[in-house]
């Protein structure tokens, strides 16, 4: 062997070293992450996989079981004594921080000293029937303290007495047929509806407007029985002296009425009581079907079309007034009830994101209840309970998520939206900038059928895929998914082969977050069959029979169907505080916005002349929906390659966003969602296209056709720039050339 | 020596090379750039440097003389010219993209078979004085063709006769004075005002609630001259047979007066022009002081308090109507402009940024004329075009900004900020989500002495910083800093010594970035001497003498103003787009707050007894503000130990759209921002606490001093709260404690 120079075998060794340093210095250079690129989410998933299954039907049993004993009105001390609890076991279960969110808004209560009533009076003025002043109370609640009567929150006070009309369910169409087609003029009456269909605010306003100076709503058992079932406690419907407590305001999202756009705080200045948003202006009551039968049994006038009769053993005669046997008599409001500014509580629960603090994903559902709310709302907080358990379980695995989770248990959802508005109110700026998605946590339970969801589009994939990973909680369902399950049952349409997924309304509390901020919104609870059951509802709704009793025995004995809404409304959550990219789908936004310019311009074509006369045209709404559905594409197509993980998200995210106009829908400041609102005429009811929508809803009864179908125009209009502006935020941001471009319309 | 066993050696060999590997891995992993930590910005202060070393005074020279050998008003062909002749400059100085945007707004011209003009007319109807047609017009252009003469566009047609009624300068005090103190009521009359000290629209609405049936505005000499020189041509004052052009719309940032809210596009629906936003209902006309002597010099009635009086040699009586001698004189306006739909274009050009294109900078400024507009606009577009060519050479040296910058040469200023206002509404949910900071490039100079910036807060230190780095354009100030020369010319206060910066007003194309949308935004240009000049704007400002002679004799001979004022706004530009760490302080904006906060507080306390009676306390708003003094004290601090870039930025980006609230101010629903906005009774003067101000304002007049002042409360109220709100902004996001909290106030 060759001995070799020193200095060659220095050579060799330095080579030899730097050459292994140079091997680590590569391992080290990529085996540190950088934030710019997408990465599995592998580790996720397990997490997910623990997350649901940590979920128990035996602790939400529980859960609904301590936070149902006593009713706890909005604005009571026991509301209070429920939220400082909630903040004890949220904080227990190991979430960052729990605090109480305090705000003073106008509330509504009954007169203590003066109950509320109707009555018949006779001619000299003597009551001759009065309604009961409460309902009879269910078995094992004959102690408990507080709970409210049957009553109309923000009913203002007063002793109108008149005839009685029987209008139906009280519908903008039920006063159009009223009056054009039988001629029937309210005006100084007291009208009587039923409980139905619509928003009870809608039927105030609807009756307020046609000039009555009261009314009454009752619960006709056609529409709060099921067949073959027993009134409560022997089966769960409504018995004949449960009547629907609600408030009555006509809020359009504005939340506490006396700050309308700012938060109900210490120093926030407050209108006066007459200018008040949404308030009602004649007195307002609720009765159950016995007591109604008193006042109906004995109504005469004319004789009702067959859609106007409900189930009870009375003719449903329209009136004015009753029969000649009884004409001196007369129908009197006894109403006392006082709003009042009253503090509420919120209770926020954080967990602190890892990787993005600054991304917010909520999961909300309130707390207060008209009196035990067995399902309304604590079957959906119980839910909540376990959710929260269960991310603290994880929590102190070594889990955390990507982004800020935070829990909210709501107070005053039952006068009108209040605890969650007035936070969104007090925290817009930062929600509008950071908030990812809000998920609702409501009831979450109002049938034993099937599951319900109802979202914005861009949710859609997320929850196909999420229920796939869910078990059914149904008998006779063992190792089928909760999707199977739910396909089975109710099937999208004939153009669609999936599990039908609805619009949002309104009547809960992502409203202020959806339809006034613009947040990727969506709530999932367990439903009744729509195809065969047609009650309102559930048929206790809003009665002292909603008790835990009520679920235990009928609706879910088994806890099971509550586990797999928490692992929907949980697994929700998980997913889009912990996915890198956020599971947001522009492409199914497209899908839906096509198919709702068709319907909506559908709508507008059964009247062809005027479309002519008028020369109103949906092609600028087409051709916006067009962009829409190309830059969804080329977006999600870019997402394969994708190097600016955060930047693709601030997109998703702000889609949502992108169909909020700031100066709101007509003479509706606070709904400024484009796409979603609610009709103007059904609360609950959501439109797509809601401008277009009331503008043709308004054609029917304008007098000045020409103004109505400029609105229409206008409307349109609004709607195809919005879509084209949303196209806009999903195009490559810096890119010189935009693939999107609005199609020349010259023919406006 | 011992002999080694080979197993110990091998290991010895493997410990060895796995250090080695492992010093590498080390140095691998920490030598890689995550994108996660703040870099120095070193490489791009060198780019600084040569950016600002590349703009040249004699390029700019040259940029001027090319703009503004021709009328160019908005909506004409020659217009449309230079808007392409700058978009292929743009493109040819190495922007990635630059298009043209076209809206179809609407527009004012006179008729040209119809001249507008005032006359005196004898009792017969005759006419025995017209004023002129038109301004003489300077030499070497005489053979131009399309000068457009004086006139107040959107006027209205009309041909209103009556007595001469002369209210100063028509401001609201003016004609509160006329009426209280003289007892004189304009209804029927036309009123003759001067220009200046506010905006021309403000006048021209206070005479239409007054009554009047005509307007007419004059330069006085008084303010449209200057000491000791000469009228144009000799000097740079206004001729007597010049006259002020302008828009006399109150349009309060509606855009297009026929579209507001959204862009005027093909397909967009526009109010018919009796609902158009803004247009005055009064013929207005705008005239020379050689014609104004010709009106005033007979009129009769009351003798004028002394700071009514202008320079003419006129008693400037008050009317109504002329002296005895001319009794049967009446003054008849013969008014015949039309309005109407014209297209528009600006002109778009991007670079798009390299680490973060979603992010914005915007450099816009005007590019209509009223005629050949060498200061108002051009003074300022050569300077952009300047630093257009500059940022090119750049790019063409292997820079790139961090962001995307992007320029604009917007059309329409002059009639309404619409060219600029369309393009917002068009793109304003990715401007609201994406833009960093606009700067605004009108005019560049209106005076020989020194500096002026208005700017927001947040901009106050990086103006400071990068006048340093500039050279003051002033003979015999070599080696002297802009930052020095200007702070010795224009101290601010007593309280703070460094240059004057102030408020942005309105009356330029960043109010709908600033006022609607909450965008940072500043302006710089050259300015005169604010203590001794005391005459309006500039003399000739919107006269035909706007001349590229104009600059280069009188203002900026050797073209370094206009080059300092190049740096200064390419510089910002060029900071904002490039600096790693965003160069905005919210340090200085929680200063400004608490100077406004006093200074409002103080105008309120002029009034202490009404202040006990309605109980108005601005207690709430002190502790907002104390409150974001905190939050933005704690913000930087927490900068300097840095690691999530992006999401500080996004912090310090969204600060300035905290002010905004989306309800917008009273009866003012595009003025979004509740800290800055014009004053209600002139345009150009920015007002902090604007609400506030406003109801303020009102006290004076209000007949109903209770509801005045709730109003105030209201107004304090809602200004609290943004600021509350504006500070939670700045707190750590996703932190579980905030550091920041709402001092309760109970006594409301």
């Amino acid at each position: 062997m060759r001995k070799e120079s020193p200095l060659l075998r220095w050579l060799r060794w330095i080579v030899a070293v730097a050459a292994v340093l140079l091997v680590g210095f590569v391992i080290g250079w990529f085996a540190r992450p950088t934030s710019s690129h997408v990465q599995g989410d592998g580790t996720s998933s397990q997490y997910l996989r623990k997350f649901l299954d940590e979920m128990k039907a035996s602790n939400i049993r529980e859960h609904l079981r301590k936070f149902t004993r006593l009713p706890h009105l909005a604005g009571t001390k026991q509301n209070l004594v429920y939220a400082e609890q909630i903040r004890e076991e949220w904080l227990s279960f190991g979430l960052d921080s729990v605090e109480l969110v305090p705000y003073d808004v106008l509330l509504s209560y009954p007169n203590k000293s003066q109950p509320n009533y109707i009555s018949i009076v006779d001619q000299l003025g003597n009551e001759v029937f009065n309604t009961s002043l409460a309902e009879p109370v269910p078995d094992g609640y004959e102690g408990v303290a507080d709970i409210i009567p049957p009553y109309s929150a923000f009913s203002p006070k007063g002793q109108p007495e008149g005839e009685l009309v029987y209008v139906n369910y009280g519908r903008t169409e039920d006063f159009v047929q009223l009056k054009r087609e039988m001629g029937i003029n309210v005006t100084g009456k007291i009208v009587i509806v039923r409980y139905g269909k619509i928003f009870r605010g809608n039927k105030v306003k609807n009756a307020m407007l046609a000039g009555a100076k009261g009314i009454i709503m009752f619960s006709d058992p056609a529409d709060y029985s099921a067949v073959g079932v027993q009134p409560y406690p022997d089966g769960w419907n409504l018995p004949g002296g449960g009547a629907q407590r609600g408030n009555v305001l006509n809020l359009n999202g504005a939340g506490d009425p006396l700050t309308p756009g700012y938060p109900a705080k210490e120093y926030t200045y407050r209108s006066n009581l007459e200018d008040g948003v949404g308030l009602p202006k004649i007195p307002v009551h609720p009765i159950g079907y016995h007591d109604a039968m008193h006042l109906l049994k004995n109504m005469g006038g004319r004789l009702p079309p067959n859609n106007w009769k409900g189930a009870l053993n009375v003719s449903y005669s329209i009136g004015p007034g009753f029969t000649d046997t009884f004409r001196t008599q007369k129908v009197r409001m006894n109403i006392h009830t006082n709003n009042q500014v009253t503090r509420i509580y919120n209770v926020i629960g954080r967990i602190r994101g890892a990787q993005e603090p600054d991304r917010y994903v909520i999961l909300g559902g309130h707390r207060d209840a008209w009196v035990f709310g067995a399902i309304d709302p604590m079957s959906g907080a119980a839910v909540v309970h376990e959710t929260v358990r269960s991310a603290g379980k994880l929590l102190s695995n070594g889990w955390r998520p990507r982004r800020t989770i935070i829990f909210a248990s709501w107070d005053a959802e039952e006068f009108g939206l209040l605890g969650s508005t007035e936070w969104a109110e007090d925290n817009a700026k930062l929600l509008q900038e950071r908030a990812v998605a809000y998920i609702n946590a409501d009831s979450a339970i109002e049938g034993m059928y099937t599951l319900r969801v109802d979202c914005t589009p861009s949710l859609h994939t997320l929850v196909y895929d999420l229920t796939k990973q869910i078990a059914s909680p149904e008998e006779g369902e063992e190792g089928v998914s909760l999707y199977d399950s739910w396909h089975k049952r109710d099937n999208w349409t004939s153009d669609r082969d999936a599990p039908r997924i609805s619009k949002l309304g309104s009547g809960s509390d992502f409203e202020a977050y959806f339809i006034r901020l613009g947040i990727a919104a969506g709530r999932a609870r367990y439903t009744k069959d729509r195809k065969t059951e047609r009650y309102s509802s559930y048929p206790v709704y809003h009665s002292v029979y909603e008790t835990f009793e009520l679920v235990e025995r009928f609706y879910d004995p088994t806890f099971r169907r509550l586990q797999a809404v928490a692992q929907v409304r949980g697994g929700l959550i998980f997913r889009l505080a912990d996915s890198q990219l956020l599971p947001l789908d522009a492409n199914e936004y497209a899908g839906s916005l096509r198919r709702y310019v068709l319907s909506i311009a559908e709508r507008a074509e059964k009247h062809p002349e005027e479309m002519k006369m008028y020369r109103v045209t949906f092609d600028a709404l087409f051709s916006a929906e067009e962009n829409f559905t190309i830059a969804a594409r080329d977006f999600h197509v870019r997402l394969q390659n994708l190097n600016r993980v955060r930047m693709v998200n601030d997109q998703l995210m702000y889609l949502e966003r992108a169909f909020i106009d700031p100066l709101g829908l007509p003479g509706r400041p606070f709904y400024r969602h484009l796409i979603f609102a609610p009709s103007s005429h059904n609360k609950y009811a959501g439109e797509s296209f809601p401008g277009i929508y009331d503008a043709l809803f308004d054609i029917e009864s304008s007098a000045n056709q020409q103004q109505a179908w400029q609105e229409v125009k206008r409307q349109i209009s609004i709607a195809a720039f919005t879509v084209h502006a949303a196209a806009m935020t999903l195009t490559q941001p810096g890119e010189t050339k935009t693939t999107v471009h609005a199609r020349i319309l010259t023919h406006l």
